[in-house]
């Protein structure tokens, strides 16, 4: 779905991305491998879409309200695209020129895998033109999706917001649509099961993410 | 700067927008068409942007508010568009389809002249392409600009909000990309001068406007 966009990565920083349905670990994950990192001494910063802006929480707050109701599918593609250009114009931007490591809980993949491929009203690659837009087209160095059948997923919730309460065919489609970015541009992706254990998980993201680390420090030398 | 778009036209009702810089007589000259036509037996709907939604007021919140401080211009772009998207879809789609005259203090032009050319930061055409995926590239059937000098404008207010804090300069190119915009695209433009008499100004739209309710009438025959 993206491989025709070449993007943009940063020169300085590592950008790693963690992506993937409910309940499929992205929170836990990205907790154990700032925590590894910051342990070698290095300096990150674990964010998050929606919400780790002030913009970003008010977006956060309109979207997954369920008072809010019935929102158009192009006004909410919106929001979260506003979300988006904050949090990179005042996140991840800013961290990744002091050259730390950002690790994000969602990001762009997210957008078009939920208000694209899940929704499945909108045309994807208008879609994909705004998400782009919207961050500049600043693409993570690595992005960790954490594979799961929906079913086993949503199973972990008992209370669900507007997202969870979609149809599972819906996260049928989301899980399908981070696969296939995933394999179109598979030098910036590692696919992993999330049924596996925390740690091993946990491991095989380390090892990852170990040479871009080497990489960026050339970089800066 | 719109030329090369063909944009789309609604089939049933009549879409008239009022566009121009602070100060302009917009909000005035919008209450007399409607009360003009309420007056000759049309179905009407006054309506606003931003914020005659839900979630257009709580954007308009957002952006408005001095507390928010300095927002990332493609975040209030993006933060426009979902209001435009949410107002189309919710508010001025269906009363045109009832048939119904549908005049709008503000459309997609005062994105494209205050976000695009006043903030001069953003690419023209990507902010235009995002603001017209928003409204689907819906056009009014006639956009009024009421041209006022910005010095004249800005004098009639005590209290300035954010975007009326914005420079001379800024509000000038907004001025201008009211009138390229008209310029390129006369047959959907009627350009007045915001100076003269209130009465003088609702004839001159009054009059323009009846040739549009004329071709809604025969259409729907």
């Amino acid at each position: 779905m993206s491989s025709s966009w070449p993007g943009r990565y940063s020169d300085t920083g590592v950008f790693v991305c963690l992506e993937g349905g409910e309940g499929s670990g992205k929170s836990t994950q990205s907790r154990l491998l700032r925590d590894a990192l910051v342990a070698q001494g290095y300096d990150v910063r674990l964010t998050f879409e929606p919400g780790d802006t002030v913009v970003g929480k008010e977006v956060r707050r309109i979207v997954l309200s369920p008072e809010t109701g019935d929102l158009d599918d192009r006004t909410e593609a919106l929001l979260y695209a506003a979300d988006k250009a904050e949090h990179v114009a005042t996140v991840v931007l800013p961290a990744l020129a002091r050259g730390e490591v950002v690790i994000t809980d969602r990001y762009v993949d997210s957008a078009l895998a939920y208000q694209g491929a899940g929704r499945d009203s909108l045309d994807l690659a208008e879609l994909e033109q705004v998400a782009r837009w919207a961050t500049g087209d600043l693409r993570p160095h690595l992005t960790v999706v954490l594979d799961l059948e929906p079913e086993a997923g949503l199973g972990r919730f008992s209370e669900r917001d507007r997202i969870e309460g979609e149809s599972l065919q819906f996260h049928q489609r989301v899980r399908q649509a981070f696969l296939d970015l995933a394999a179109a541009n598979p030098d910036h992706y590692l696919v992993l099961d999330a049924r596996a254990p925390v740690d091993e998980i946990a491991t095989a993201i380390r090892e990852r993410v170990a040479p871009l680390l080497v990489q960026a420090e050339r970089r800066s030398a």
